[in-house]
C-alpha cells in the first residue's frame, strides 16, 4: 500500500479487481488520509503488530484526553444530550472527542469511510452559539454525535450503494439523516459497508473491518463500521439498515444494541440511491444500534414524534411509545427458540440461550416455555432468492463498470438465483409465496401462545472473515418482517477448545450445521461477545420496547 | 337465449366469444336459472319492455310481502343486526326478504352470479335458534344479509378472477368473508364483475349489469353487481373491492355509499385466487358498499375489532375508531378540488361541487378552500403502466384458455402496457418511481394546508355503456393509495340537453377532456344520481370518517 494513504491493522489481504479499480482505490484511500493529521495517527508498530483484542487501545495510546475518555466512555447519548442541554458539556467538546477516538478505532478496525473531523466542529459551534444565545436546544439530540452508514445519503458527504460505480457525493440528506439533524445530531463520519450491501461481514474498497474484540473475527455486516465504531466507543449511537441481518449481525458480533423495527416505520425514503433489487422482494428498514437500550428507544422517539409519514406517506403512522408503553399484562409470554430446527448455535450462543431462561425462569413477570421453530429452510431459501429476481444481472453490471472484483461472499449470496431474470409472473408467484409464509407463521406463532420469541443473533459468537454464510436467525425474520432487538449478553466465547457442544446437544440437522460445528471445532473465537435476539410480531415494536423494559432488570443488561 | 335461462334486461349486445365458450356461458346461466322459482319471476313483457328507471318495480311487481317490502327498504344493516338481537325482526325473515329482493333486482339489472336463497334460510335458521336457545347473538352482524362480489371466495360457492377459466367452486371462505360469517352474517348471493375485474363497467360471462336509475348507463365496475343490487335494496351490505375505482365507481354511478381504505387494513387473505399481476404494482383493497355512513363504519369496526392482523400480518394493526373517533380541532380544513387538472368533470358533478362548498362555508365547523390538483396526467398514465407489468399477456392467456372474447374495454385498459413483459429493473423503476410520486404528492397536500379533499368520484354521473374510459377521479387515489369515501348527494343529472357546461367552466384541459365533453352533449343521463368523493391521508382512514361524521349533518347526508 502506497505510504501516503493512513496505515490500519489489516489480517488478511483484499481480493484484487482491475488495475483500473485498484488505482482508484489506492486515491480514494489517499483522499481520506489526507484530511487525519499526525497528531491522531497511531505508531505504525502498534498497527503492525496489533493485540488481538484492540479494545483497550483507545484508552492507552495517548492521543485522548482524560477528558475526552471520559465523554466518550461514561454516557450513553441520553445522557450526553442531557450533559449538552444543562450546559455540563459543549457540543464542540463532544464532536471533538468522539471524532478523535472514532479516527483512532478506525486504524484498529478499518470502520471507516469518510472521516470529518472540521465538519463536525463546525456543525458543533453553531450548536453551542444556539443554545448560549436563545437558552434552547434545538431538539431532542442537540450536540449529540450520530455515525452514518456510507449508503445513507449526508449532504455534501460521499455515498455509495455497496459498489465503487455508484460513488457519488449527495447534495441532500436523506429523510433519515435531515429528521436526526434537524433534532441536533452532529454528523463527523461515514461508516464501512461490504460489497452490495449483502454481505454477514464488511469489506469493501475500503478494506475489511475487523472485529474490535478479536481481529481475527469479522465485526459482521452490513452495518459492520458501525458496529466496530460503536464497540470501541468511538461512536455513541449509529444508523444502520438490515434486509437480512445487518443491523443485528453486527450488533451482536460487537456486543452492542441494535434493532431492526417492522418495515415502513421508521424513515427511509432516499436511504439507497436508485433502489435495491432485493426490495421487491424483501423490504430493508433502518434502525439503531448504540450501547443502551434507551438510546434505542430515544432513536426511535426522535424519528416517529417527527411525524414522517406526512413526508413519506409509505410510513406506517403506528406513534412510537417504546421503553414508555401502558404495561402489558403480567406474565409477559416468552417462548425462547433454542435452535431454528436447521442449525444447531455454537456453544456459548446455546450458554446464554439458557442463562437468560433461567433468569426469566426465576421471575414472576415472565412465564417462559420453548418456542419451536417453523420451516425455516424454506424461509432461508426462499429470501435468498428473493433477493435476486434479476438473476444477480444487476451486481455484474456494477462490478463489470469498474472493475470491481466479485467478492466470495457476494458470489454466496446470489448463487441460488443466478440464472435468467425472472418473469413479471415468477415475481408475483415468489411474493405470493412469502405472502402465505407470513400468514401460516402468524399461525404457528398464535398456536405457540408466546408474546415474544428469545433467540440467537447468529449461528454464533462473530464468525471468522469470510466465513458468514448463515444467516439463518436474523434473514428469517426479515423473511416474515417481525421487529426484533440484539442485545449484549455477560456471555464471552472463551478460548480455543475451552467449549464443546453439550452432550444433550441435538445431533447436526442438516448439512450447514456439521459445517457450523466444523467451524467451531477449527475456529478461534476468544472474547467474543455474545448476544441474543428478542422479536416480537410484525408492527409490535412498542409492545418489544415494553417487554425489553421489564427484560433489562432480569438480564441485567447495560 | 335459450329458454331455460332466466330472462333479464339487457340493453346492448355481448361480444361473442368462441363457440365452446357460449356453450359454457349458456350452461352457466341455466345453473342460475334452475335455481329460480316461477314465483319470483318477473311477467316476460317487462323484461323486454322495461321502464328506463327500474328502481320502483320491487315495490310494485307484487312479489314481495309488504312486510318483505318494510324490511329490505325502511332499515340499514346497523338497525337490521338491532331488530334481529332484539328479536322484532328473525333472521329467516331478513334473509328471505333479501333473497327475494335479489332476485328481483337481478332480472332488472343482471346483478348476480349466484343466487342461493335455500342455504341463507340455512344460515338464518341455525342463527335464530341460537339467538332463541342462548338469548345471545353470535356477533354483531348476527342475521344481517351480505352480498359478496364474485372473486371473493366464499365457501361453497363459485369464484372467478375475471376469466371464465378461472372459475372454481372454493372450499374455504377467504379471511373477510370469514370474519364476517363469525360475526353473524347470512350470505345469500354472489354479484357481478367485469372481464379480467378491470373495467370501470360490468360485463362477464353472466351479461351486462344495468344502472338502475337509468339501464342505458353503466351500474359502474369493477364492483357493479354490488352497486346495482344495493342502490335497489336488494342487498344491504356489500364486499367490493378496488384497485382503480371499482368500490368508489360504481357507488358512484348507482347512488350509495362506497369506501376504499388505505391498502392492507382490511383483510384481503385468499380474496384474489392465484393472486393479481396489477398488484405487483398497486394493492387492491376490500371495502363496504351499502346504504348509510354508519353501515360502512359498522362493516369497518367488525372487521378490525377482529384483530386480523393476527391472521394476515401484512396488515397494519390500527385499531379502528371511526365515526367514534374523538373530535378534532375545529374548524376542519377542506380543500374542494373543483376539477383534477385534466378532466373538467361534467355539470351536474360541478355543481354538486358548489353545493357542497356553499353547504359547508355556510358552517363554523369547515374551513373551506380550492385544492389544487397534481399532475393527474401522470399518475393516471403511471398506473395504467403499472397494472400490466406483464404486457397484458395474462390476460391473453386467459381469454386463450376458455375462448372468451378479448372485451373492448378490456383492451383499453391494458393498452399503454401492451407489449414485451418488464424485468425486474423496469418493475423496480416503476415502484420507485410511484414511491417518489407519493412523497412528492404528500409534500404537495401539506403544503395546501388541508386535512380533507372533496372531489368528484367520476369524471360525470355514471355513463353510458361502453364509455367508462377515464378513471382519472378514482384511479389517483389508488396511485398513492389515499382513503376515499363516496357519498351520495340529493343532485341528479337532468334530462338530456337541459344542463351545459357553465359559461365560466375551464376551457378543455386535454382531448380527453373534449371527449367528456362531447359525450355529456350527446348522452342521455337522466336520473343518474351524483355522488362526491371524501379523501384523507394514507392511513388516515379514522380521521376520515371522524369529519364524515361532521360533514353527514351539514351535507344532509342520508
Amino acid at each position: 500500500m502506497p505510504s501516503n494513504t493512513l496505515p490500519v491493522v489489516q489480517v488478511k489481504p483484499l481480493v484484487k479487481g482491475s488495475p483500473a479499480y485498484e488505482a482508484e482505490r489506492v486515491s480514494l484511500l489517499e483522499e481520506f488520509a489526507a484530511k487525519v493529521p499526525d497528531s491522531l495517527r497511531l505508531p505504525i508498530e502498534l498497527i503492525n503488530n496489533p493485540p488481538k483484542n484492540v479494545t483497550n487501545v483507545p484508552q492507552q495510546c495517548g492521543l485522548l484526553t482524560p477528558e475526552e475518555l471520559a465523554i466518550t466512555e461514561k454516557y450513553d447519548a441520553t445522557t450526553l444530550a442531557a450533559l449538552i442541554a444543562s450546559r455540563k458539556l459543549t457540543s464542540v467538546a463532544v464532536a471533538t472527542a468522539f471524532s478523535k477516538r472514532a479516527i483512532i478505532v478506525h486504524q484498529l478496525t478499518d470502520c471507516l469511510t469518510e472521516w470529518f473531523m472540521d465538519d463536525a466542529i463546525e456543525q458543533a459551534k453553531h450548536l453551542d452559539e444556539y443554545l448560549q444565545s436563545t437558552g434552547k436546544t434545538i431538539g431532542p439530540l442537540h450536540g449529540v454525535p450520530i455515525s452514518v452508514k456510507i449508503h445513507l445519503p449526508l449532504a455534501g458527504h460521499f455515498s455509495e450503494v455497496g459498489f465503487s460505480d455508484t460513488r457519488v457525493k449527495d447534495k441532500e440528506d436523506c429523510h433519515i439523516v435531515a429528521i436526526l439533524r434537524d433534532a441536533g445530531a452532529v454528523f463527523y463520519c461515514k461508516t464501512n459497508q461490504p460489497q452490495a450491501i449483502m454481505h454477514l461481514e464488511t469489506v469493501s474498497s475500503w478494506g475489511r473491518t475487523l472485529n474490535p474484540h478479536n481481529i481475527n473475527l469479522s465485526s459482521g455486516g452490513s452495518t459492520g463500521g458501525e458496529a466496530a465504531l460503536l464497540a470501541m466507543r468511538g461512536s455513541v449511537l449509529g444508523i444502520g439498515t438490515d434486509i437480512g441481518g445487518s443491523i443485528r449481525g453486527p450488533s451482536a458480533f460487537c456486543g452492542i444494541y441494535g434493532f431492526k423495527p417492522t418495515s415502513y416505520l421508521v424513515p427511509r425514503k432516499d436511504f439507497v440511491a436508485g433502489g435495491s433489487i432485493p426490495e421487491l422482494g424483501i423490504l430493508a428498514t433502518a434502525g439503531p444500534m448504540c450501547g443502551s437500550l434507551r438510546d434505542m428507544d430515544l432513536f426511535m422517539s426522535v424519528l416517529l414524534d417527527s411525524k414522517p409519514y406526512l413526508v413519506d406517506p409509505r410510513l406506517v403512522p403506528i406513534p412510537w411509545t417504546g421503553l414508555k408503553s401502558l404495561p402489558q399484562p403480567k406474565p409477559l409470554k416468552i417462548g425462547i427458540m433454542m435452535n431454528d430446527g436447521a442449525i444447531v448455535p455454537q456453544p456459548p450462543v446455546m450458554r446464554a440461550l439458557n442463562w437468560a431462561a433461567k433468569k426469566l425462569k426465576a421471575s414472576n413477570n415472565f412465564s417462559v416455555k420453548t418456542f419451536e421453530p417453523y420451516n425455516t429452510a424454506k424461509a432461508i431459501k426462499n429470501i435468498r432468492l428473493a433477493y435476486w429476481p434479476d438473476g444477480g444481472n444487476g451486481i455484474k453490471k456494477h462490478l463489470a463498470a469498474s472493475g470491481e472484483p466479485l467478492l466470495p461472499l457476494t458470489q454466496w449470496i446470489i448463487k441460488d438465483a443466478e440464472g435468467p431474470e425472472l418473469t413479471p409472473a415468477q415475481i408475483l408467484a415468489q411474493r405470493l409465496e412469502r405472502d402465505q409464509f407470513r400468514c401460516d407463521f402468524a399461525s404457528h406463532w398464535a398456536s405457540q401462545d408466546v408474546d415474544f420469541v428469545i433467540c440467537p443473533a447468529f449461528v454464533g459468537p462473530a464468525c471468522e472473515h469470510e466465513t458468514s454464510f448463515y444467516w439463518n436467525y436474523t434473514a428469517f425474520w426479515n423473511y416474515v418482517d417481525y421487529p426484533g432487538a440484539v442485545v449484549p449478553t455477560p456471555i464471552k466465547a472463551g478460548k480455543k477448545g475451552a467449549e464443546k457442544y453439550a452432550a444433550d446437544a441435538p445431533a447436526p440437522l442438516s448439512k450447514e450445521d456439521e459445517h457450523v460445528r466444523q467451524m467451531w471445532e477449527e475456529g478461534d473465537f476468544e472474547g467474543a461477545p455474545i448476544n441474543l435476539q428478542i422479536v416480537a410480531r410484525k408492527y409490535h415494536d412498542n409492545d418489544l420496547f415494553a417487554a425489553l423494559e421489564k427484560m433489562q432488570w432480569v438480564l441485567e443488561l447495560p
